[in-house]
């Protein structure tokens, strides 16, 4: 199964990214022919007046991907923008696919309402659903590790392959959505996780700032004091712990501890921030020994290989819909 | 001033296409520099599920452009769809045009209800003039000759260029429409000249078929009868007269007679016959000299002229919207 997904080059990673999704990337490398890519032209699609950080923030995204485990010899890691050819394909689905399934994306009015800072109202915005099934299809991929939110692209996805085999010619795949179990981590602040609250803890950091963001981390809000009882069930820091990983022996002491105001949030944190430290650290040294020069070469040998594939899947997509000119090549 | 302008090719082009268009594009190209291009993208917009005949079409296209005397030593000749660098353009302008405002496109919904029997409903239609744009802006193109019903385009255009330009960095001129007096010609059964209604006279053509054309064409509906008297100004016939000149000694026999009930309708088409037969003759003498390798040859020679134009356009495009990855290059 080839499986293909990727991220858009807005900023900094968190640690939500990293359960969210680059951990199932990691994983599915070992078993599939994998495609990682920076989605920079959809990040166009909200940041269209803002690009002057864009290149950055995508070679940015490729050290951490490179940082997590996402291994170059395994995985095609790629910058969107480079291979044009999704941009054509973009073109030829749009001739078939209605606006108004477009306009019933369930995202499309949904992030209309939560970025009401940004301009959404333009047409890339209303089309890069389109190019989302473009990004997945030019690859011919069968599997596509998303969120939740996604899983309704997915099936848009899956409709235009269906309505392209259908219209044409036998040429795409349609493609499964691969939901990983996510470990659900409210913002140090309690509130749902969120760049724009400013409750993020970043991926790539080092061991004093984490210190200061896991500290003061918001926990039960019934145990105003050492002495209250607590209930690790409502308590953001637990699902951290289980996220990162606590043992049977210390998930013990916490719980004992916490329910019956044995032990203070205090040392609750700290014994998280270990455990923390310990599944980022690797992650943070690996990152710090990328250089320059060997990340721009993990994303030249990617688009190549990017876009041979997208090249090879053009020319079928051109001959379906009959618009193959290369018998012109070769007269002169 | 770098002119530009193209046609869709879906089917064949009949006399409307010479006067609205072909006539006046063949004098800009002696004083300009001048792109006429095969629109096959934009056939999809409307033709998406009818692509079978659009290579053939496209090639009957050029030949037409050429019979007609475009020439391809001073005017470059292509077919977008091998311009993959139109399609990457409008993906980026796309980010920044409103869909309410491809809505207002008064085009939008007249010809949505005009072609009926046409599924306009998707999003490729909804962004033509997105594409438009671009096959204009990418040339860097400052006139387009157009009929009325494109002005709009045009303005849309310039809007398009004026946003990029405010939003990144002066990259595009400002592109004016360049109108030509059209005569008013209307189809063979004095109804609007329209490929639906079958009343077109074709381009290409012989002069049998000509004649068997004109013949029977609807005249003034006052005159019944040969001793009805008629008047030229209410007779398609006579619009045609003028169209494909007539002296003013003939233009003096045919206002009497007619007016006067002298001459038939019979004899004013014959002589209407004489002066078509005398412009469209060496057009269909040139189209029949044309072989098929020479029209390859020209489209392949255009292709590269203008692919080089719009990849230099698009390397200022990236650079000015902050995508230039070009500084990858050269590491391995």
């Amino acid at each position: 199964m080839r499986i293909l997904s990727g991220m858009r080059p807005t900023g900094k990673l968190h640690i939500g990214h990293l359960f969210g999704a680059l951990q199932s990337w990691v994983n599915l490398q070992k078993e599939h022919e994998s495609f990682y890519f920076v989605a920079d032209w959809h990040a166009l699609t909200t940041h269209y007046n803002d690009t002057d950080e864009i290149i950055k923030n995508s070679i940015e995204l490729v050290k951490s991907y490179l940082a997590v485990g996402i291994d170059p010899n395994k995985s095609t890691i790629f910058i969107q923008s480079e291979i044009k050819e999704h941009a054509e394909l973009t073109l030829l689905f749009s001739m078939f696919v209605p606006v108004s399934r477009l306009e019933r994306v369930p995202t499309y009015k949904e992030i209309k309402q939560q970025l009401k800072d940004r301009d959404l109202s333009n047409a890339g915005f209303l089309i890069y659903p389109v190019l989302q099934a473009s990004d997945i299809l030019i690859y011919m991929a069968e599997g596509v590790p998303v969120g939740e939110d996604q899983v309704y692209h997915i099936e848009l996805t899956r409709e235009i392959a269906r309505k392209f085999n259908y219209l044409y010619k036998e040429v795409f795949p349609e493609p499964k959505p691969i939901l990983s179990k996510v470990p659900k981590l409210l913002g140090t602040d309690g509130r749902k996780m969120s760049k724009s609250y400013g409750n993020t803890i970043p991926l790539i950091t080092n061991e004093n700032t984490l210190k200061k963001m896991v500290m003061p981390m918001i926990t039960d809000p019934a145990r105003k004091r050492r002495t209250d009882p607590g209930n690790p069930e409502k308590c953001p820091v637990w699902d951290y712990h289980k996220a990162f990983g606590i043992n049977s022996e210390d998930e013990a002491w916490v719980k004992d501890g916490c329910t019956n105001a044995k032990i203070g949030c205090v040392d609750c944190k700290k014994l998280l921030l270990k455990n923390m430290k310990e599944k980022l650290e690797p992650i943070w040294e690996k990152y710090n020994l990328l250089t320059d020069n060997y990340v721009k070469d993990v994303i030249v040998d990617g688009n190549k290989k990017a876009k041979k594939i997208a090249q090879e899947t053009m020319e079928k997509v051109r001959s379906a819909m009959n618009l193959d000119y290369s018998f012109l090549k070769g007269t002169r």
